[in-house]
């Protein structure tokens, strides 16, 4: 029961002083949230009501589900523009087959996330690698932060790749409304300062950090004030400044989605990123909070709770879901004790649902615009782009094609592409193994390249090891470099297969060991094993293979040259330890 | 220059011995080569000249260009069943259409081919592993044996799949032509006959094994001649016996093919996999039989003679073609020395194509239909299936959906699946690596698993061998497995991964090893690390991990107890040497 329902673990030890935390905790997210809620409803096409009912349902799921103490769920930046972007190829924005699109889209990534989770398989997250996600998470951020621009200036320049936001803006700078760009920049502005200045201020002037902190994560809601205010005003919906308008008062009612399979099938892969995406998002914020206070969140019980969330968004009118990294850290900073702060989060914003919604007539799309250009210009990491390059080429590789891809293509193509590249890479590397020549350390009885270390060797036998599993697509190339590295010295006589790097084997390289032991042996050299691992005799414990090898199985790459060469082994094992690495 | 043309190899020492060894073989294949090349064009529903043309240009392409001396190039079995599947889908059988498309996918995949040999692609061709290439082949001979019964019948049954061909025959049996069947029905046997009782038979009179063999091979000439002539007497052809009919005598024109760039876009994934599963094929034939003779063959150089051959398939008038398996060991046995024998071939199948058409417009297609079902059942391995099945379970299951999908869906999505259920598979396992606990072995400085062998460890040093490259599908898989091992045994103050078998590691890896070691080090825990092999340390080095690291990197596992806990490690290499495996 625990397993499936962690609200059980602390429920039943909930106390007064953690409900004081809790609650803290919620009114600080709230404030954070409602902005951020109709905000990410525009970002992905949809009315800004649909962020509020995004905000409640799924928050009430994921406390009873969820694993993470303090992990915040709701609406958030990438998975909005993901949403956005899907959804655009089914239907137009503002008909109500685009908002049924979305919703399906909610439940369906929810479903599966579920049957992720039942099945145990948050494995597959796995393969979005740290630098794709990390990749595709920055270009997200830029397309978002930019497709943000034309909303500050008041102006229409719709598309989803960065070339053909960049073009509509240019296109129609000449129609810039100058009070919708005065209050955007005004709001731009604020919030940026905010963000970097305000809360040193504050403490220079002698308030307290946490107070500080809890004054500068209401700066937005401020700007929501101040412009809001500023619009009604000065009367400047009548002027061509984009506001919020009417937004229905009253909680969603609960309604089945669209059951076409024709939509079903359309949004079936977006579905799909939308949900792996979201889901390493959250498990990475979680683990990271997690580790912070020495707890642990179970990956495959927050596929459940992800996907009961993504359930209750869509059934309840919201769109897709996922664990927010900076209201994550915003609830954990503020002192978050139990997912119950999410819950108090959840019923704050009912409330604002039921009663707020008339104030906000008047708020000006360009302050919401503002609002997620300077919360998702934190997410992008160029760092993480130079650290990249400098380890590893083939990772580096992923991620530019990702990047690239997803500013000039789109977030589909993006992930998709770097994902694909990712295990293509993989998989080139490993169809053209590392194979070492390998010598006696002097003084030991370990092996090691003689490329890289001074070594002992014997002519007669050649020592190779295989730094790889023995599988289909290098199955081949070990049966051409033991053939061919045997051609070229006729002293030859024996050769070692050290397979200590050996962690499988496939039906094609027993095969092709079969082979290579048979030509070998027509050549008149011997075939022997070194150190073969467990998993691997057994595998091949069920081949004839064994049975064929014209040479020995060695426990020890010693052992072998003690068989084959002991004068020498022993010699260099009784001579003074030499392990001086080359180069 | 030698590289590419393989030709200038062997012209120069070319003798009259040579000539007389590859003309004798020559004759003997073109033998062969008349009947099947006729049945392969109406397996792939083409017009049976077109067989003849794909008989001529591509032999003469692949002595130019091939590094096999005893290959024979042209239509085989698979790959016409294979065109058969994918034109089927863009045109119907009859129309030039068809035709067309069947010739630029000649041309397309000849291109890939090529395109694949310059740039030294040869590697792509490993991802078809040996169990999928050999159930694609097993249930692409069953499927082709089923769908020529219809033709022994005299009825009509199409379809692409096993189910419908089968429903079909069900359908048609009360249709059945009795001059057809009788027809047929005597090829048949008497091919089977041949095929399995008539060597015996006339080496048991005292017919010489070679001479034996030629009359073997000629059987199916028997066939034809036997058929066509009783056709042709007894006017079978206006009782409703198929036969071949007009064929143009004369050879094919050089022409284009179409260019339309919707139909080449049509055939893009099917050429590559008749490219891929053709270059598997030849490649496997022409390593077999050079590895008799201790000659070598050039993966690379050839996909490029495969690709000429192709492209010069396409550009007079035929369909694509490989190297078989039959013919080119008929080639081989008959004595070919050099690829010389195939231009003879070449120049015989001209001549036919000049002369001897006339001769087959009463040539029943059943007599067809009996020649593909005996060359093709030859195919069929179901030992293999056991084998796979007792030695690899996954390998089994990539088989058995190959051979599942190709009999109940068809040939791409047979081989499509296979392909990407091995990678699937393999990304699988490395997500979960093997990680065994180590210790010592008595009287040894080796470390093996406390699972299998009677090793010696001690309480505050855990030594871990992780048996698999660190990369991003096992990224976490480590974290995990590190902390909660930690976590279970309090006594444990260091940690060493043991990483000999650790043959990559990429940037996620490396951030999760930071991360592990960060928590290893708050819970007063040494992370170190033992026997790093170069390729791996060289990426380390690149990375802030060495610096972060709280413990040490050492040489050996032995030097890593030697540093850790001297006096065990001493003590257990002094004692006798005792190295039982458990179990």
């Amino acid at each position: 029961m625990k397993r499936y329902f962690p609200i059980l673990d602390w429920l039943a030890v909930y106390n007064r002083p953690t409900a004081a935390a809790d609650l803290m905790a919620a009114v600080i997210v709230t404030i954070m949230l409602i902005p951020q809620s109709l905000a990410y409803a525009l970002l992905a096409g949809l009315p800004a009501e649909v962020g509020l009912y995004a905000s409640i349902a799924p928050l009430l799921l994921y406390a009873v589900f969820g694993t993470s103490r303090t992990l915040a769920v709701g609406p958030v930046a990438v998975v909005s523009l993901m949403t956005a972007a899907a959804v655009g190829q089914i239907a137009s924005q503002g008909t109500a087959e685009y908002l049924g699109a979305a919703i399906a889209m909610a439940v369906l990534s929810g479903l599966m996330l579920l049957a992720m989770g039942l099945l145990r398989l948050g494995f597959i997250a796995n393969f979005l690698s740290h630098p794709v996600i990390s990749g595709f998470i920055s270009a997200s951020a830029v397309l978002i932060a930019v497709g943000q621009i034309p909303g500050i200036l008041g102006i229409s320049a719709p598309g989803h790749t960065l070339i053909e936001v960049v073009i509509g803006i240019a296109k129609g700078i000449g129609g810039l409304n100058p009070f919708t760009f005065a209050l955007g920049g005004f709001a731009l502005a604020f919030l940026w300062w905010s963000r970097s200045s305000l809360k040193a201020l504050l403490q220079r002037r002698g308030v307290r950090p946490g107070v500080a902190a809890v004054i500068v994560r209401a700066a937005p809601v401020a700007a929501v004030a101040l412009t809001t205010l500023a619009a009604w005003g000065l009367g400047l919906a009548e002027r061509g400044v984009a506001v919020v308008g009417d937004i229905p008062s009253g909680l969603p009612m609960p309604a089945l989605p669209s059951l076409d399979p024709a939509l079903w099938q359309a949004i079936l892969l977006p579905a799909a990123l939308i949900s792996l995406v979201g889901y390493v998002e959250t498990v990475s914020v979680a683990q990271t909070l997690a580790a912070k206070r020495r707890q642990r969140i179970d990956p495959d019980q927050e596929l459940i709770a992800l996907g009961a969330s993504n359930i209750g968004a869509g059934l309840s009118g919201g769109f897709p879901v996922t664990g927010g990294f900076a209201r994550s850290v915003v609830n954990f900073d503020a002192g978050a004790q139990t997912p119950a702060a999410g819950a108090y989060t959840a019923v704050a914003m009912a409330l604002a649902t039921l009663f707020l919604t008339p104030l906000l007539y008047h708020l000006p799309k360009a302050t919401l615009a503002a609002t997620i250009i300077v919360a998702v210009l934190g997410l992008v990491d160029s760092s993480a782009v130079k650290r990249v390059w400098a380890s590893n080429r083939a990772d580096f590789a992923a991620m530019a094609v990702t990047i690239v891809l997803t500013l000039t293509v789109g977030v589909e193509a993006g992930i998709a592409a770097g994902v694909a590249l990712s295990v293509l890479l993989h998989l080139y590397r490993t169809s053209r193994p590392h194979v070492a020549v390998i010598g006696q350390v002097q003084g030991t009885e370990h092996f090691r390249n003689v490329l890289r270390h001074n070594v002992t060797t014997v002519p007669e036998v050649l020592a190779l090891r295989i730094d790889e599993a023995l599988y289909f697509p290098n199955a081949r190339f070990l049966e051409d470099t033991l053939l061919g590295a045997v051609a070229e010295n006729k002293a030859i006589r024996h050769v070692v297969l050290n397979c200590v790097a050996v962690n499988d084997i496939d039906s094609s390289a027993v095969e092709s060991l079969e082979a290579t032991n048979a030509r070998l042996k027509d050549a008149g050299v011997t075939l022997h094993l070194a150190e073969v691992k467990g998993p691997v005799m057994d595998r091949l414990q069920r081949t004839h293979f064994l049975h064929d090898l014209t040479g020995t199985v060695y426990l020890t790459m010693y052992d072998a040259m003690l068989g084959l060469a002991p004068q020498a082994a022993q010699d260099c094992r009784a001579l003074p330890r030499c392990e001086t690495a080359k180069g």
